[in-house]
């Protein structure tokens, strides 16, 4: 597994603000996800095969494995941010190394470099069969903290 | 809207091998998304807000919109293709430009590049609200067209 | 050539600010590149062929295209800032469409979503030969924009 | 630094191999860099700052990281190719993560996923201080294996 960095949470309670954060993400009750780690800066996403987040082939849809891993990327840089701030994702790009095939994903986000307004990660997602885990996608991901919106929190 | 490219598909059938397999993505009818316009070299997908695909503020998640486009992306890649051909995702990257609220999203593939074996797309996505269309997103995304494997047939 | 969008420039000075920005470029000195055209939200730099620009087969490196539309598409966001503000280049992405063969290239940066903070671009490299333009290259790129700091202006 | 992955190299004389064709580059001069490192699947370059490589505000132009970055990579993906094969890039995506000020820069391209056709790596770049090494940039970078083509060898 990818070590995880080590920041300091400017919020104690920061795992609690991610798995709050993460219950209201229809997307995430979809895939049928769990955040299976939360560490400061550092949080996994996993989930089952299923028959509706393929693609035509009946691999995992490239779009789903992003969707978890910009979650994943999301939540690590919410990690180390303060209460009331919010994030929003800029952009990220993902490349796929191999068909997502396999009875189970593992996606992780990592921050790359924290920043008071802009935040990098970066994302793995491995595909587990059997005993075994393959590397299958990388992502970069930039985020945006957001101060002060009533709109958009959390 | 954006115009389309104006390709000469290698297969006059190209709308319903496209629509063939769409229908064949679990992935799309999750998201309950049509296929709204398939051109050669140019394919629309769209589909309605729903609380199963949204991020923690309400809005469709970015992953979501990346799933759409990807596949109108790749679709739009795959009407150009031959008989036979199968397309897979080398790898796409999205900007978000604004929270993805609305009532309805439209998604736009494009053919940029196509290609023997690369083919480089664009992508966009709007936001429909009352009689407003609003630009949320655009992506790039990089296709292979694979030739003569039996698992990734379509 | 890409329409230029319309924007308002907050600054009717935009012109002198840009050039006067390119002037101090040390890198596009070493590319012997042109502002070719300045628009609010809009700028294009051109550059000639030259054995120094190259990669291992002649043509023209892809780090250096994506330097002139890095510039190009840093400069569209900038024609739009306040005086006094600064603009950094937080990501980009280009997909090389073709190889970088030709008499003279010509970058276009384009803004696509001007931001307070945050403003995304796009941007078009062609390959000019005799009197013909090809699409070489497609860019998306993300800029901040930068506030009161002594050591970033301009 | 970056641990090496580790690659069986097809051709044992790889290593001459990517020093003959970063010796072509003219981009390479340009930049008066180095090839500092190679190995199967791992390839740093490094150079010093110029006055003649700058931005506006005399920091590293992002294009110019970017051209050692894709080198760096391009040369990692070259190193595990067979003889005859020549390399292009398809598309690479970079993250700025802070200001490139040093007195020399090193940048790494490893590996990630290689491929018969499609080779995926990833790039790191630092700026070196007195003693100080820091992080910053990252790039994802796509190649294309080329074969049997006259006018790309190498």
């Amino acid at each position: 597994m990818t070590k995880h960095s080590t920041f300091d949470p400017a919020d104690p309670q920061y795992q609690e603000r991610v798995r709050s954060s993460f219950a209201r993400q229809g997307a995430m009750a979809t895939l049928q996800a769990q955040l299976s780690n939360v560490h400061p800066g550092g949080v996994d996403i996993s989930f089952d095969h299923a028959g509706a987040l393929t693609q035509q082939h009946g691999f995992i849809h490239a779009g789903v494995l992003a969707t978890a891993m910009d979650s994943a990327c999301g939540y690590a840089g919410f990690s180390l941010m303060a209460v009331g701030d919010a994030v929003l994702t800029i952009e990220f790009k993902i490349n796929l190394l191999a068909p997502a095939r396999g009875e189970r994903f593992r996606t992780e986000g990592r921050v790359v470099k924290p920043g008071r307004t802009v935040t990098v990660c970066e994302g793995r997602a491995y595909a587990l069969s059997g005993g075994d885990e393959k590397l299958i996608a990388t992502m970069s991901c930039t985020l945006m903290c957001v101060k002060g919106r009533a709109d958009v929190a959390g």
